[in-house]
């Protein structure tokens, strides 16, 4: 988990039931292997469901140890603060993960369900020390008391509560360059950038990543922006351009272009 | 539990007290197990009582772990939501289950039922693992706030989310053909569906049966839907020639009526 | 805990404090015990206490698990719903018990008191397996939203529900013959009746007694209708006549006067 | 633990701060103990911290566990509720502690504060049987709900629940000689008073010493009636000579003006 | 623990984020080292993450064992009360600490956030016993239903209550001269004061150093105002003058010049 990487993450359903475009399971987490990713994020009974198929690929599982919902409908949002740990360190790592991966969510109407977040993060950390798998920690603002949640101030913050909470690793939502470069000059760890719903173009988002590159971020955990484009291994391709051999967006635009 | 079964619930005693049709434990258990059923859904201490004479036939037994209240009353259904684990995957094997199961209920009003829930079936999940029983999950649309509990894209979503916390059968409602279809189709653990009150003639209940088998679900799980009919004995019948056998609803029905 | 007896609780210390004609727990117990008691329903402590002096006698020791308070004010009844458990399966068998007694509680105000007590009575199902001894539960309609605490249905839902949580014995409020009757003969558990409050006149009880003998019940469980009453050990007598010697009403009346 | 002893409360730090006459810890521990007091009270780190001065004397340690505020502000009382167990029967062994001692509180506005407190004196008092320590329990009306927390009826109720719940020793408020009595004669405990504030003349409080004595309470555990007074040492002898030696008020309160 | 120190505290990461002047964690780090600080004060992963660096140095680590949040935004400040334990005295032992830091904050709107604190504070006394590790706890006075957070008597109070919970250390608020001589002189553990924001002149800063050590302080704890001061290595000289050499405010100050 320090090294450059093109991860993607396929935890939504466990959030968010049957998502668009990632309603079979099995067929996008096939097409996600063919296409090379680095790694995958996924909830621990999915790792365990399809582990001697990902065994026959090349790639680091992640696994997602916690839920959200924001509502007690599934895939609604009505401002329902649902945040738990599901999974431990310890079946983690028998699923086979190489990491663990947990949300930090700033923003929270009450305040219980962030002192929680808290106390499951750190508790965390110190079970994936016993167990040795480095922890990811995506510190976020997905709170409803926030307004813009990539403001980049709010972010260095809660980035840096990450670390101190025990994060070896920071998936962290992108605010833009400039505001990019000091997370990551102050972080102590490595970071990766989270993607967030696919909008834009797919230009937009080679900007992003080659923009979080030049900042010395090592990567991406996309998940919506890999698997809802119109050619999600295309799109992995043209990440791992600019992630693993320093392509310009111009290259891997032509890459994509390519396809 | 990777087959065809015809399985009945009789775990209705715990949630709602004596149950119409149902109120001497015994005497409908013995009609089920003399009516050749594949599988039995009851409570943990059911099974330990029970134990020795079920041990006379050739039935799966499947243990509920968790209590579902509608109501401080018994019996009643008055908007409260008290739903919490009170069997242990490792009582459940002590009393010679050979699965575990639990409903997933989304709809709450209160958030925190719902947290509670998904937590203690992921812990389920986990200790289901170590003790060596597959964990059936039922995800429904029961809570209050969901109107429409057959909701087809709903019960999509929440068979999703059960799959990704550990489920390894579902026992799902039946939204009619077109929307089950998707759902055993990106399930990658069998699925079977649930009864629900014994509404509709017999004809319309196969009718059912055969929707599901056809659309790729491996049996039934039903309760009232078998003990609450006038002849339990020949319904049963009739779903193992649709389920085992491959009969059409005439044919079962035909079945039905030679009883 | 199978077998026809006449036990006499003596738990009330432990909810309400100084219980009129039971402010001396010692000289309470001694007199039951002179009277021949088959059992005594206590809490772990009084058990401990007492152990040697219970030890010069042939009586059964049901130890009570559990503290109820309707206030918080000692003795008062103002609402409030207390309802926990005090007292571990391990320490009623380090006290010495033959067998562990909870109660069941439908009616309350609060669902969460609710799920509270039926967590506890299944957890102590268990682990009352585990140190060998028999639970009794007894299922009751002492809750503030039910006005009638004696009907007969309610009370027959809350008999099967305390069955499939793990009762090994149910003590039962009595409604009367008829209702009592399907309690008895649907439960795959012995039975036996609770008392209440000490009205009516020693007939009546011993007609309650009678009624519940010949409806199947194995025999009773009261306190203030034995140590509130004007003769105890005449009471306890009557009371084995009818539930060990098959005596009539009048039999047992005719004895009473005796003394 | 079940002798005649002149016992001295000194946990008010715990509770309250620097309280009044007690601002310096040390100062009245050397001052009691040079006083031969048969007994001290206090906090388990207190034990710890001053355990080898200690050691230079013959006196009974008792570790307080439970820790009680009336406020969120030091030393303030605004009707916050807080009362909770800091400190464990283990612990207090590995202090050096003879006996451990807990509060038992009725009256709280919350009943979940009462539930609490009963729950953890009753786990308290196994797990004080398992590490060979005696437990006393203080059985008081402190609560906002009760007016007069010297009421003699429900004193006696709340013993009999301390005693009910494990107490071995029961320190009790002193309702005057004619309601104390009965507690002491329905305790199946040994029984000390308390004291509360230092209220009254030094001749009122060797009456009371005098009163519990004839009635059958086996010393006293005092605190502020000790340390607060103008002569803690000869108070101390005052009481002994009354809890040893059988001294009349007259004898005692000469002794006190020998001095 | 026990001897004059001039320790530098730098957790506030972990409560605030990105703090204003320590936004890079090692170059923050860096700087005190160098400037020969006698210990650092900081949560348990930056002890772990910057290991090896500390290791180059002689100097003492106090690892912080809880978090603070005032808000749920980051940074925020808007009356939410979340203070929770979030390491453990293990853990921190594992990372190399010489000693484990813990706040008792009074004051808090909600009594359930200060009773959780006793809790924790006390269960880590405890478990800081285990493993060998003195506790240092920070009385304070930071609740919002206190105006005045450096109020003598309410600091003495809470450095009372501290010690009786079992801190072996006292970090305290510095109220002034005249009311710091109680609390060091009735604490039976060692006191060193705590900073607060970077407000006052460095000669205002360097007389409450010396003011405290004249009253029987051991040193400082600081963070921002030695980080946030314009020359934070001349300002650790200066305070290791006065604590160390017993240098005046003058000489103290003179050195500061010096720079």
């Amino acid at each position: 988990m320090n090294e450059d990487a093109v991860v993607v993450a396929i935890d939504h359903g466990l959030h968010w039931g049957s998502y668009e475009d990632f309603a079979d399971p099995e067929a996008t987490l096939r097409t996600l292997l063919e296409a090379n990713v680095d790694g995958l994020l996924a909830g621990v009974p999915f790792l365990q469901r399809f582990g001697s198929l990902i065994d026959d690929y090349d790639v680091s599982r992640i696994a997602t140890l916690d839920l959200l919902h924001n509502s007690t409908t599934p895939g609604g949002d009505d401002g329902s603060e649902i945040h738990t740990q599901v999974f431990s360190p310890e079946a983690a790592a028998a699923a086979g993960a190489d990491a663990a991966k947990m949300a930090l969510v700033y923003g929270r109407s009450d305040p219980a369900v962030l002192s929680g977040n808290v106390e499951f993060v750190a508790d965390a950390a110190d079970a994936c020390n016993d167990v040795g798998l480095p922890l990811v920690v995506e510190p976020t603002l997905w709170g409803q008391e926030i307004d813009d949640e990539f403001d980049g101030e709010l972010l260095a913050d809660a980035a840096r509560i990450a670390f101190e909470l025990g994060a070896d690793v920071l998936k962290t939502p992108y605010p833009g360059d400039s505001e990019f470069v000091p997370i990551v000059e102050h972080a102590p760890v490595p970071v990766y950038i989270a993607g967030g719903p696919a909008v834009g173009s797919d230009r937009e988002v080679l900007e992003m990543v080659a923009g979080a590159r030049d900042a010395g971020g090592r990567g991406v955990m996309f998940g919506r922006n890999v698997w809802q484009r119109e050619d999600p291994a295309a799109v992995v391709d043209a990440f791992r351009r600019i992630v693993h051999d320093g392509a310009s967006v111009d290259e891997a635009a032509a890459a994509l272009e390519d396809v």
